[in-house]
């Protein structure tokens, strides 16, 4: 079976076992492909202490403006228990006209149709008037920490200048087409401990049980409606993640309770506002009791890149494509996204997510290829303007 | 310093870190004084498969009918650090007015009041009519399984009938004489897990979270009134005394909850119609939600001696010795006379309570000897009748 370009690197970057912080090889079959093409190539290994060293790379061909600059991550979640999966899922199998493994969807198949569309176009038009480059990380699904926030600090350093990205997360729900992602909720994590007093179950008068106020804290928080949603946003949500008091002695009335949550929310609100509302209901709810409340470091602020010449340019190709006029979300998890919208309007579009993260994970052949044909619409249209 | 009789047994008991399971030559004490004052004695191990085995000592004095069982405990519950201690815990040293060491109030001091006042009827007046005896056991603080149940069971088959019994547990809040405990509230423990499905934090729709539901149901049992209180008993009282989910992952919505209580209840109640209120506030409050509820085996029934004969000779004893008209309480925790109450009627009464379980146990000289002029007035007022 001859493959296309674009699942000839999948197959290549699936059958690489790089399972984070692992690289196994991956960054090595992208730049391979890229240099081939005519791209400068960068190897960055970045660390940091209590952190493993993550390999990254970034690509460039052309210089100037206007700069865009794909994303993404070669890094994948681990397989879970092999024998579960139809194939081995670091083999790349090709079967019933798709191909199986770890990453196929999330990401390895987005950034192989990206390249393949990239060197496709770069040998019909040429070097393009400004400059295609690839921020590709190996630090996504771990913890983010010395992947792309030190790529694009490394890159500034450089004195690279970017007017767009695209990352290529798996934005489609069903079918190549359907969604474009234009922003991301932000992602707060936050702990509470309510603090009573121990005791004896038979004397309750002399122990100040913490587990109603708990009960109350947590009814509070998951039932408060946040917001009502903005224009491009859902409503914010609260999920309690955790209650944890972990007494077994059934005559012990326990003296402190924790509870841990975790809220997605929208562009309505800021760290400072959202932390204070989430307090306030908190303080409501405890009646008096005495709780303690904490939010773990946030670095997965809410970003938006509003409607416009550039969403309207890639919706463009994608209609011309497959004939769909893609939705415009901000729905789902966080991304790396969330980095890059520092630098430059970034949206996000790639394969289909439904087989993301769980056993057989795959992609459809058809699906590659079709990417691979939007990408280069993409590109088409951006440096022809 | 020249101690009372009931001091020095007092002591020699305090000296023996009798903490349950081991019996550290407690029980040996007892039996030879109370050899030597022409008691029969018996020594009674039990063992059961998954307990430890425990010493019991039965003693007895005189023939048929009444027949006045004393019932207590030689064991103690651990001294914690013994540096926190003003003296070593198990020294038995006398200061202030007061003899110190744990297990002091609960219960040996208790049960050498008995022991001396019983020795002293006995060269006072004679071998009685009726029968004196010892229900001394080494398993009150721990499981209770080898202890007071298993010596009633042997008591049973020796062909013993009991009449009447005395638990010298510490029933006094502040001086002796002031309470005696007529009944207890029964314990019930339960357990209960909220099932719901495990998620991701950022798509709540496909995961059902199930910690709203466990703070619902945790909120309505802790304010749920289950009765006004009996004549004889407060009313009945549910701790939630843990609450537990385990989830350390931010990012994910966990799959279950649970759940862990305590109910004190009264006299109101059967096992069968409580656990049947219980189930119908959880199902109540849990609206639809998956809820299995788990009651433990309940060996803590509620029990209560009506105020009578026995009551109002006890409680004229205590009036003659202490100028006191004991209050009649079923408050605090369990005691082993929810076993003897199957056998006669039984009633608590010892020393003050005050430093029971706590660094510092302690009793004063002077209560162990009121206490002891006590049980020997309710002896000659037992057997003169």
């Amino acid at each position: 079976m001859t493959l296309s370009p674009a699942l000839s690197i999948t197959r290549d970057l699936l059958r690489c076992p790089s399972v984070t912080p692992a690289d196994a090889g991956a960054l090595g079959v992208l730049e391979q492909r890229l240099k081939e093409a005519g791209f400068t190539t960068h190897r960055l290994v970045f660390s940091e202490e209590g952190t493993p060293d993550i390999n990254n790379l970034f690509a460039k061909i052309g210089e100037g403006r206007p700069h865009l600059v794909f994303a993404g991550h070669t890094d994948v979640v681990p397989s879970g228990d092999p024998a579960r999966w139809r194939f081995d899922p670091f083999s790349g199998e090709i079967a019933d006209g798709k191909i199986f493994g770890r990453g196929a969807s999330d990401m390895k198949g987005g950034i192989a149709a990206f390249a393949a569309a990239a060197i496709d176009f770069v040998r019909e038009h040429g070097v393009p008037r400004g400059a295609i480059s690839f921020l590709i990380t190996g630090d996504e699904e771990g913890p983010a920490v010395n992947g792309t926030v030190k790529m694009l600090d490394w890159a500034r350093a450089q004195g690279e200048v970017f007017d767009h990205s695209i990352v290529g997360e798996p934005t489609n729900l069903e079918a190549i087409g359907d969604t474009i992602k234009i922003g991301r909720r932000g992602s707060l994590n936050g702990r509470l401990v309510v603090r009573g007093k121990q005791g004896h179950s038979a004397h309750p008068h002399r122990a100040d049980n913490p587990t109603p106020a708990v009960a109350r804290i947590v009814t509070a928080l998951s039932t408060h409606r946040f917001d009502e949603g903005t224009e491009h946003f859902d409503r914010s949500n609260l999920e309690v993640t955790s209650i944890d008091i972990g007494n077994q002695a059934a005559n012990v009335i326990p003296g402190e309770a924790r509870a841990r949550f975790n809220i997605r929310f929208n562009n309505s609100w800021t760290l400072e506002t959202l932390q204070a509302e989430i307090r306030r209901v908190i303080d409501e709810a405890a009646a008096g009791a005495r709780v303690e409340v904490e939010f773990l470091p946030c670095n997965s602020l809410p970003f938006l890149t509003a409607p416009g010449d550039f969403t309207a340019l890639v919706a463009g190709a994608i209609e011309e494509v497959t004939g769909r006029r893609p939705g415009l979300s901000t729905s789902g998890g966080t991304s790396d996204a969330r980095f890059i919208t520092r630098e430059c309007p970034v949206l996000e579009f790639g394969l289909v997510n439904e087989s993301i993260h769980a056993v057989d994970e795959h992609a459809r052949l058809e699906d590659v290829d079709r990417l691979t044909a939007v990408y280069k619409r993409i590109l088409e249209k951006y440096f022809a303007r």
